[in-house]
């Protein structure tokens, strides 16, 4: 298998993306990476080409950059190089820790939706506090006008990867709602649940609440993107602002504290550990006829190396095609008895 | 003034009511107290009844109970009676601990709606850690159905509650969006955008993310309820999650870290003050005709107190009359030149 990289993305590329490309490529032997960027800048970084091609480029898309105009215009540039070598069967995977919503409109535009599928959407896999396996959600934002048919779609495609990458057998669907009870939510939301409570491939267990997510209430959370962002982006802000607080009250305190401090700093360390969703691997592009991968901008090598084998667990699993043969199925004419 | 009080709502009543009550009667010289509730069990509680009286009655919802269907059979429940003598012009405000539904419902049917409001908003207070004002966020769910003027009136009452109450001269109102720039959101929060920009009795800042809320990025945060429902439980959910690793890393570790747990203790307990909304009062029901305030179901004594001085603020301030006016005069004929 041959994952088409964006090496120029991200705020420390393309170390950091060189750095987790070369981790993985020594432990998944079956993976061929294709490198597009500045061959000025990354070739110093290899020592060894073995399973690695590099395709130069300079042009480059940057976070300031309008997405949809970008890939338009910067036919040239690392991530436009990347997905066209996906399209064109010369990659089966792509991955960038660049601007998300170009690479949403990469994955659209040139790799293309699978058939039947509307609405692609953005899955994050996030901390649970019962389960080292963390949760899905999904969409968190890939897409800001949502319909009760694309909420379902959500919850058939996060089924697929819950299986295929994190290993659970009937991963739990959940619809978030503000209530647990059947009817409530307004009329998208009241949809969607009955679109999924009535598609008995999954294991629906009905509506679930914001409060309920890290306690690990689904293995996939299910959410119209402008809900999903919300909510995505207040349980990262609050975790990272106790978490300052409880590091500020630990430094910054008196001498008693000080000596606390010290003591506990491996304890406290291990509950930052335990948010940390880096063992993850990047968010998934889920709906495009290609995995397609976006890990966080800030992302370290190690993180690099988990999405790699995150996307390396997709294309050994077949996690696409299967989305791809159901959607097939349920839109081929039906058969007559 | 003269405040109705459900005596019977929330987990410790009327124990936690009549607790905080007799506190700040104690330090609110110009309140009367009417309470309703179960005389056998909250005339045992108060030994002086200067300021207050009580009007007796068994009948009281339940959190089990279906909001609208309670409202409108339980006519002697003590939630019921306080809304009616609110409509009756016997008290000023409403203020109970019970069935969240229950006293919207109680609101809009029993005391009724601000003539050019359509959609009352639930607005509590959250911290923020850049302030001791914290910051506002409504609707954060009376309403799963939002339209762009819902929104636009939410920044108004808003506004006028953050300036009496929290005497902040021009509060910063932000709109709860999918990213900062003014293009973003779907057409429902678009259009809200444009409603509030044009508004120049506002200090409108523009869009704001979830992940910036606890920072205070806004005083008065507008959301449609569903999201910000979503965002309150997922900041609410995350903090307690996040802090009670925090509490399980002191206390359950090894012996050098009990060690440590016990000098940071206070440190760490000055964390939860730091996040701690009890100080803030109850939940504002905006777009009544009179306040009507929702404390926490386990509120104690204390939360209680802080809840009846944040209502003797609004009426002292005569905040919802201002809301009343600004609404007549944006309804009535406009004069020509």
């Amino acid at each position: 298998m041959k994952i088409a990289v964006d090496a120029m993305g991200g705020d420390f590329a393309p170390q950091s993306v060189i750095e987790g490309v070369l981790q993985a490529r020594s432990e998944l032997t079956d993976v061929e990476f294709t490198l597009y960027g500045d061959e000025a800048q990354i070739k110093p970084l290899i020592d060894d080409m073995t399973r690695l091609t590099i395709v130069h480029t300079t042009e480059k898309i940057t976070s300031e950059d309008e997405p949809v105009r970008a890939i338009r215009r910067k036919k040239q540039a690392s991530m436009v190089l990347a997905a066209q070598a996906v399209k064109d069967g010369e990659a089966d995977a792509l991955f960038s820790l660049g601007n998300t919503g170009a690479l949403l409109a990469a994955g659209l535009f040139v790799i293309g939706r699978i058939k039947g599928i509307d609405r692609p959407g953005l899955m994050p896999t996030l901390p649970a506090i019962n389960s080292d396996l963390g949760f899905n959600m999904l969409d968190v934002g890939a897409n800001a006008e949502a319909k009760p048919e694309h909420l379902h779609q959500y919850g058939l495609m996060g089924n697929f990867y819950a299986q295929d990458v994190r290993g659970i057998q009937k991963p739990r669907i959940g619809l978030l709602n503000n209530g647990t009870e059947a009817g409530k939510g307004d009329e998208l939301h009241k949809a969607a649940h009955q679109l999924l409570a009535d598609d008995l491939t999954l294991n629906f267990i009905g509506n679930v609440e914001a409060s309920e997510l890290l306690k690990g209430v689904a293995d996939v959370v299910v959410t119209d993107g402008f809900t999903g962002n919300a909510t995505l982006k207040a349980i990262e802000g609050t975790a990272t602002i106790v978490m300052s607080q409880v590091k500020h009250a630990i430094m910054d305190a008196g001498v008693k504290e000080k000596i606390g401090g010290l003591l506990l700093k491996k304890s406290v360390g291990g509950i930052r550990d335990k948010f940390d969703t880096s063992v993850y691997g990047g968010a998934v592009l889920l709906g495009l006829k290609a995995p397609v991968v976006k890990a966080h901008g800030a992302a370290d090598g190690r993180t690099v190396y988990y999405t790699v084998r995150q996307i390396h667990a997709m294309l050994a699993n077949q996690t696409i095609q299967k989305v791809i043969d159901y959607f097939d199925q349920q839109n081929s004419p039906k058969e007559t008895d």
